[in-house]
């Protein structure tokens, strides 16, 4: 074994990136459930195309982007990994294998830009998003990852703001772009007029389960090494996560008499939101506290889009860039130095000084990815037309863009056993990539 | 890093933790499966509200009472760490973190309130629920688990019975609070009179899945160590869950002609709720009797509650007390002290000592459960009502209680494609909360 | 602690034991969306009784015939570990405990068995498929598996042959067996004439993302350690998964201009199968490519079915057994030394030697696998009949068979709430298992 390798942290990387990896298909399956059975489809792919247009950004060129040594002035890393040259069995990165550091710090990537995929459900050409993907990946989560995460990066390293798992090369990167994307695109065919009710709430459960669990990957995996920091870590998640529930919930139950358990779900991913950045910086009772917060204000939050009129689709904004800030900024009060070795915020003996540093990055971070994203949807709308066809919308994306329907019960109690056409035709005249097959076949 | 802090340790623990935790979704996802579509998200919401509850319940005080040095009789805990008092980045227990520990520990309270919710599916007020978890966990699960898993508790250090993962204080606890709470809800409308046929076994089986997944962290996790002892405490949980499965099947095909999902299911669960305690004190062909037993035995105890007419709605007591008792029992027969370092079973040259040990324990822990179990359910159904309205049954506790339905596939194969009240208004009269956003907008 | 135990890599393997343990409910799942509604839980209930089946077998026989010191010609182990004779918590094989070892193993057999079901899905007897998998486990799985992953194998120690995970050892020989078994049972009834599209797509989906979840457990677990080599294979993975995916999608794209979530899925799984023999010899680059052309050749080898009429219905043969061979065989041209510490392939300065090996370790279990499969399968179809009788077939095997139906949607918006027989019976006469426990209780 290499020198320096820590088989225990090594083992917890390993499961770590396993989990962080879960996080996308169990996001494409919240998401899924929250959108109309017409377009469930389109909402999974978006997710799982971007796994595997992300990994391909990032293996050839964005983790030297990112963490090869900073080219100087702490705002992009170098060329020396163009490739993932230099990088194998032996390569080393703090007490894990390099290549294991490179895939947990991908799984982040991949995460990121399925987020944004919930800004514009139902409405997006599918070639489009595949470029944006891409695209979005270099431009805007590299340069704000290496900021952020890569030592002589200017926010970790020059600002010395906080932020242990992502809020802002995450949440408020993410957040900030689904809006911009969101106005490029404009609202779903609709929005505001009639309700889009979420077509299976236990898929949404199950999504946000499977990201409960990965998110303890993503949390105390981040501390890269198994050790009473990643415990910590996984404590505060599960806390802020507990309260960002009951917040939201208390609120519902407040507002609208009815705890729901779309509430519940949201409520919880908001408060896992908030304690991403702070959850290696607070105590117990910080994050209690971060979570509750987020909980109680993301639940009005996610009301804005029909004020304002942006048809953030599935909360992105009101969620993740809101809950995103809400625990980046709380680090500047919740901070304590048993946990920081460090820093400390107002309200553990330090002063405003680390509040003015969390401030910073976030404007930075938000401002860069709200003005890169919303100038590269405009490109990519004037160059291949970003938002899907009217009449594709309103007949689903899953018939028109993908050929098929997320559902076909034919059994169901309603006696409809066999009834189905046989030659594969759906009504909306697509057909399935199975009866793709047989046609072919039967054609040549 | 900590004197005394092992990374692989910490490592499995990590994961395991992870593991553990997503058994409560998994849970959520299996009870869900089973009701009827009209109750499905309330199914859910007890889970994923427990998560919530139980985690404030525990970081406040719970952890404190069962973890911190006992009072002096075995009966509970200090209050040294009320509040997580103490405990930070360089806290160590065992090998471990001690907020790794502690939060390991948290996702067992976690699992087994979120068990009791089975026995009464379909008919309890949300509120009452949420305060009977809080105040179960405080009054009976704190207790026992400190009896049973903490240095100094009565069951463990004066009696000495064995118990590895919790078949006392996971399964034993919530079979016979679960009996309790049904005979203080009382039946569901139409009980034994009409099929309440589970509306989902792929949900069911998904919910299985993710179950046995997660019953490696608990039981093999259960080591606090990566070890030896873990590896066989593994491999026994998969064993003991397949002749569960088994064990039901082969019932099933020879009293009812027919082999079930759902008794696959079951079956597995049954094996696997037995090998719990007993994981870490027999070797792998005590563990594939004990599994068969198991699930042979349960297979015919789902149906007490027919015969006797409490209405245990999802067998919390045909399985899990029942195969936990099993599983503590067959201890006192099939311990061996390879696994021990000590006692060892009446088959493995053991007298009946250890027998009689692991019977005080089962009847100590069961009777206690039961008792404040009841108790609790009827002081709450005194102060707030337990039972849900008749109506609100009839209609189902998702409309009634949530606002919202599990699913609206507006498109499967029926036409219906667009063809909803523009308004959002469900059939019931109630509205989905993304409505609700919508209509306190306009409103406003 | 044994000595020898590394609880680093102890840690990494118990979870990598987990991860693929949930392969096989991952892949049920998979498998299970795809077939029509009438006959999914037969389709799940093949997984799930198989990991109940091959865990038996396995803890009685199969670990010792694999692992046990080889009998001397290298085509089989011993019986020194019959019955897991002499393994416990003490005993270490490499820097883990054996027992969990035996586990991680078990976990390769239950999917590999769990595989070829695919092949037969909706028209296979259940207890003939019970008896199946014990058998094939013992004729087919073991002595193939001692081959490859044992000291003293041929293929491993006499031959030379390289496979990491199991590209011989589970993909090519679940496609060699599943194709044998769709021969033996025969197409569908109405195969090539009628449309049989997948009943969920979400599920599909869902079963996807647990499964590539897992097969960074199949994977970097197979480096029984938590190293470098580890981090290779897991980020080998990773590449080659999405390689996999796009090649899939860009010749739908082009071939049928739409890009599908059936192919997004199954190129996937396709480039993850092609990466399993290589992840622990190829560079990053080397995985990008294999995962590429397996997507690419398995989008056209899925239709090799309907020109040459065997129904291997779920495309193991177009998916495991051609990405299993593409990548057991890639391997002779991108290993690199630097992943294997000698041999390398073609394009790394190795000769044609290694090529050639590959080969014949395909070959080999690729002929062996499908011949005794074959024979197997025609002596039980000649003992207990293994097709279904047609009209249980037409009906649907989740009725005829196990007295159950998938999916029992009373609400879903078509105004049928509590329009259900209150007897329980199901359109097609059977009951379902909850009723029968009731009925069963009122004939008593």
């Amino acid at each position: 074994m290499p020198a320096g390798i820590d088989s225990g942290d090594t083992a917890w990387l390993l499961a770590a990136t396993a989990l962080v990896l879960l996080m996308t298909p169990g996001l494409a399956l919240f998401y899924g459930g929250m959108v109309r059975s017409k377009s469930v489809l389109n909402m999974l792919m978006m997710s799982f195309v971007a796994i595997a247009v992300v990994t391909v950004v990032w293996l050839a060129i964005g983790y030297s982007l990112v963490f090869a040594p900073d080219t100087g002035a702490g705002l992009i890393g170098g060329l020396d990994h163009l490739g993932m040259h230099g990088i194998g069995p032996k390569s080393v990165t703090g007490h894990v294998p390099t290549a294991l550091f490179a895939a947990f710090q991908l799984t982040f990537a991949i995460l990121t830009v399925s987020l944004i995929s919930g800004a514009i459900a139902d409405r997006a050409r599918f070639g489009a998003w595949v470029a944006f993907a891409a695209l979005w990946t270099l431009l805007v989560y590299v340069p704000v990852a290496h900021w952020v995460f890569a030592p002589g990066g200017w926010i970790l390293d020059k600002l010395g703001a906080l932020d242990f798992a992502g809020g802002t090369v995450v949440e408020v990167n993410c957040g900030a772009s689904g809006l911009a994307l969101a106005l490029v695109l404009g609202p779903r065919l609709g929005f505001g007029k009639e309700a889009m009710r979420p077509h299976s709430l236990p898929l949404v459960i199950l999504g946000a389960g499977l990201l409960w669990f990965g998110w303890f990957g993503f949390n105390a995996g981040s501390a890269v090494a198994a050790d009473g920091k990643a415990a910590m870590a996984l404590l505060n998640t599960q806390a802020a996560g507990c309260t960002g529930l009951l917040g939201w919930l208390l609120v519902e139950k407040r507002r609208d008499a009815h705890a729901t358990t779309l509430g519940a779900a949201s409520g919880a991913v908001a408060g896992l939101v908030a304690i991403t950045p702070s959850c290696g910086s607070v105590g117990i009772w910080g994050a209690l506290a971060i979570g509750l917060v987020a909980g109680v204000v993301c639940s009005y939050a996610v009301n804005w889009k029909f004020r304002f009129g942006y048809d953030d689709s599935l909360d992105v904004v009101g969620v993740h860039l809101v809950a995103g800030v809400i625990g980046t900024l709380l680090i500047g009060f919740f901070a304590t130095s048993a946990m920081t070795d460090g820093p400390a915020g107002l309200f553990s003996g330090g002063g405003a000084g680390q509040l003015l540093k969390q401030l910073v990055a976030v404007l930075a971070t938000g401002a860069y990815a709200f003005l890169i994203t919303y100038a590269l949807g405009k490109a990519i709308d004037k160059v291949m037309g970003f938002r899907a066809d009217p009449d594709h919308e309103r007949t689903g994306l899953d018939q028109t863009i993908h050929a098929e329907t997320a559902y076909d019960h034919g059994v169901l109690g309603h006696g409809t056993v066999g009834r189905r056409d046989p030659a594969g035709h759906l009504p909306g005249g697509a057909t399935t990539t199975l009866m793709h097959r047989a046609d072919r076949e039967s054609e040549d």
